[in-house]
């Protein structure tokens, strides 16, 4: 199958690329019939194992300053484009991993290269505002081209951040509020309540909690920390707050040969969601929201059925609880839909919503409900950054324009069929194949072989990533093609076949 | 003295400005023999009240998506330059403010303008990477041209973060990390340690604590918010850590006139701090690090003398603490020096020192010995943003070209004689006038007071900023010139004039 696929992928590259220009050892596709792809490169092209010599020159010194040693490879991003990231050894990766998730539309896109290169743009770079006080004049129109413009159906509020944890963060304070508004009956605020908060005890700082999953991944400054359980090194050392943590539904796979033990296991799990939230409640800490993701990403991308999510909205619910979706890593389209969550066909609304990465820059939607009652309560210096919403508002006119979402679809489906092939025929290095559009991924015997399959991949030119303790993740942009699938099925296929 | 100030301005800029270019009601200046201020305006121009027609419709429509009762006004940063913020009604203000202190040299600056317009850095703002595993090519030499050729002494180690909040949030889980590693005397992580973490609970998530100040404020996500108590609504409804908080001394003014007494307030304060630290050891909470600003900004502009800090430096070191100083204010040259606790003539370095907004960049710098001993454990997404250190690199280089400090201190002087010649002939509207640097402030007898003062001033055409309960604080740019200083003292001598 491996050589009838690439023959299939030469064959479609030929016939798109009209002319290639040779440029040293670089094929660069000139424009081509189809827009989306007319800056991407052809094929992975390597020159040096990776790392390579000037990579690792480059960790020693930057290891001088800081802790280097997570750093893979440095990049040539000038060089860079589509699904490909150039090192700077010369090497071009077929990238899948796209920056931990947070590309969305590829490398170099020439529309954000327009975008930058027009003079009237220039100042939304250089004068970052504090938005929070002193907008620019077009802050509410970029805000309704870009993320408006893709809310979550029923959540009309939105407030930018700088990351992914400060959107977490305040999204858990935009909740703590509306819980203690809700239950202090809209009266206004005791003397007792703002002199006690003054020295961090209550009635002031109520004993509220988030209600977290095991193996999931909400950032990690503290109050994130503290709803992340994915792995120890995160949190190891770190003081944290008891907060109830549910377990996540561990689902076997083939999910069609394990119907009635996946529909028990999800049950199991709500049912113990239930019971912390009483059991909390009893002891005095309130659980004013749930916080989940969609796929548990870096906690091994675990799913759960739509069904056990709509539940699970219906318990919070049920309870008085928030429900908090957290879509930093599943949101901005790779799952086929704008929002992972718009998957599940939800009555009510989720009540929050946050985001990052992919969408260039942090924050959260929310319900009107949900609304600060009072200036400053959601605040900081920066409140985002105009720059990246003026970039995102870009970002989503291609995905429209292009019909990205659609492709997440499409080549996801061309992604997964191979990888349930490939496990198919390499059941001792494959299992639990999973995935949505192109948020694919599945598991290996063990660590040590994950990281040997990983190491020998970006080697052949492909950039994957790891997660869970055993898992490999599919994160590419969403300009992820089919012919991208089928090029790295058949360069993974070779991997498989030759591992030892 | 106001209009002998204000004549003098006068023909100072004239001197400056060979032609004036006239264009609608705006005055350009033209390039003049000083380069640091050919592209600022040269003085306010109103039209309308602030905010004005345009600015209040903006709002309306902002606030049908998020609470925009903070919004002063809808900026109109293409047409702002220099120390001038221009609004969408098209009044020009000269701002004192800058952006709650985070615009280093200027709105519009030309070195920043010509930055972006070269087309090797374009890529750098498209193409944002995961700083942490797949650095850019320059990533170190871009650090080392910014960030630590203005590294406090004795801190040889980076770390980029995205906003200051996460700054601090990170700087806490460096010292509580380095403070676990002593105390377990490097040995190896126990199996209980792993496992206990993954639910929040000791010993995996020990009891530490930071030690910070009343009046203090130190950013708003969780951990943060735990150390920040400058403002009841900052901290109304967020549960919180049972951490130490000490009094901050409050000083009498003028100091010279309370030598003794604040002495007094300052050993009182110090003694409470260790009191706390043996007290919270008792309790078996730790205080693992101390966190306190160079001078309190949100919370009122709080000051203290040099030795108070030179005092709780070695109060830390006594009782095995780590001194975070937070610069995130306070830092980036507006004190005179470039962090403004270079005043203090510490003998031991502090352990961590945290910064952000005029640094464009968040992040910290701290000594080799707090270097995190693993990858992945001071670690997210993004890690900060390239496309910030290398605008910060060419700031920096403005800086030390211009010399900026020096112009910090001198236009400070400017700034402090004024207001204290302000005080003397206006006691019942201006008291405790400090400041170092340009970093001044008064007190006004009341909030009410110090608001309408606010108003006035930018309805006159100068933007300033409130802080603690009656303070009124100066955090212009680093370009900010005597006369720029005297010609806010005139326009401010007029309005204390006819003040009622």
């Amino acid at each position: 199958m491996a050589s009838m696929l690439l023959s299939r992928q030469l064959t479609c590259c030929l016939q798109q690329n009209s002319r290639l220009l040779v440029f040293g050892h670089r094929y660069i596709s000139q424009a081509a019939a189809k827009i989306d792809v007319d800056f991407d490169y052809d094929g992975p092209l390597m020159k040096t194992e990776v790392p390579g010599p000037r990579s690792r020159e480059l960790m020693k010194k930057l290891n001088g300053i800081q802790n280097a040693e997570a750093v893979h490879f440095f990049c040539n991003y000038e060089e860079s484009r589509g699904n490909y990231l150039v090192d700077v050894d010369g090497n071009r990766m077929l990238d899948l991993y796209s920056q931990i998730s947070s590309i969305p539309i590829g490398y170099s896109h020439p529309s954000l290269i327009k975008l930058l290169q027009q003079p009237q743009n220039l100042s939304t770079f250089i004068n970052r505002p504090a938005l929070g006080i002193l907008p620019p004049e077009n802050f509410t129109e970029k805000l309704k081209e870009s993320l408006l413009s893709v809310a979550p159906k029923g959540l009309s509020q939105v407030i930018t951040m700088s990351c992914g944890s400060c959107s977490n963060e305040n999204a858990f304070k935009t909740i703590f509020m509306w819980y203690r508004n809700k239950e202090r009956g809209h009266n206004n605020v005791t003397k007792e309540e703002l002199e006690s908060c003054m020295i961090n005890q209550p009635p002031g700082c109520p004993d509220y909690a988030m209600l977290s999953f095991m193996g999931g991944f909400h950032g990690r400054t503290l109050g994130c920390l503290a709803t992340t359980h994915s792995k120890a090194i995160h949190k190891l050392d770190i003081p944290s707050l008891d907060w109830p943590i549910a377990p996540f539904p561990r689902l076997k796979y083939p999910l069609e040969d394990f119907v009635k033990e996946n529909q028990q296991e999800e049950a199991r799990c709500l049912e113990e969601v239930e019971d912390l939230i009483v059991k909390y409640r009893k002891k005095k800490k309130i659980v004013a929201g749930i916080i989940v993701e969609p796929i548990q990403s870096e906690g091994g991308d675990n799913h759960a059925s739509d069904d056990f999510f709509r539940k699970l909205r219906d318990i919070a619910r049920k309870h008085g609880c928030a429900f908090l979706v957290d879509e930093v890593q599943t949101g901005g389209g790779c799952t086929g839909k704008f929002w992972a969550h718009e998957h599940w066909g939800l009555d009510d609304p989720a009540d929050v919503v946050t985001f990052s990465k992919k969408m260039m820059t942090g924050g959260f939607f929310h319900k009107e409900e949900f609304r600060p009652n009072a200036p400053y309560r959601i605040f900081n210096t920066w409140l985002g950054d105009p720059s990246k919403n003026l970039m995102l508002a870009e970002v989503i006119k291609v995905i429209k324009t292009e019909d990205l979402l659609n492709n997440a679809t499409h080549a996801g489906k061309a992604l997964l069929t191979g990888l349930l092939d490939l496990q198919a025929r390499y059941p001792h290095l494959i299992s639990r194949v999973r995935g949505r559009g192109t948020f694919c991924s599945f598991d290996t015997p063990n660590d040590a072989t994950r990281n040997k399959l990983i190491t020998i991949a970006r080697n052949k030119g492909v950039v994957l990533g790891g997660c869970g303790d055993r898992s490999i993740r599919f994160r590419p942009t969403l300009i992820f093609k089919d012919h991208h699938a089928h090029l790295f099925l058949n360069i993974f296929s070779d991997i498989l076949a030759n591992f030892k």
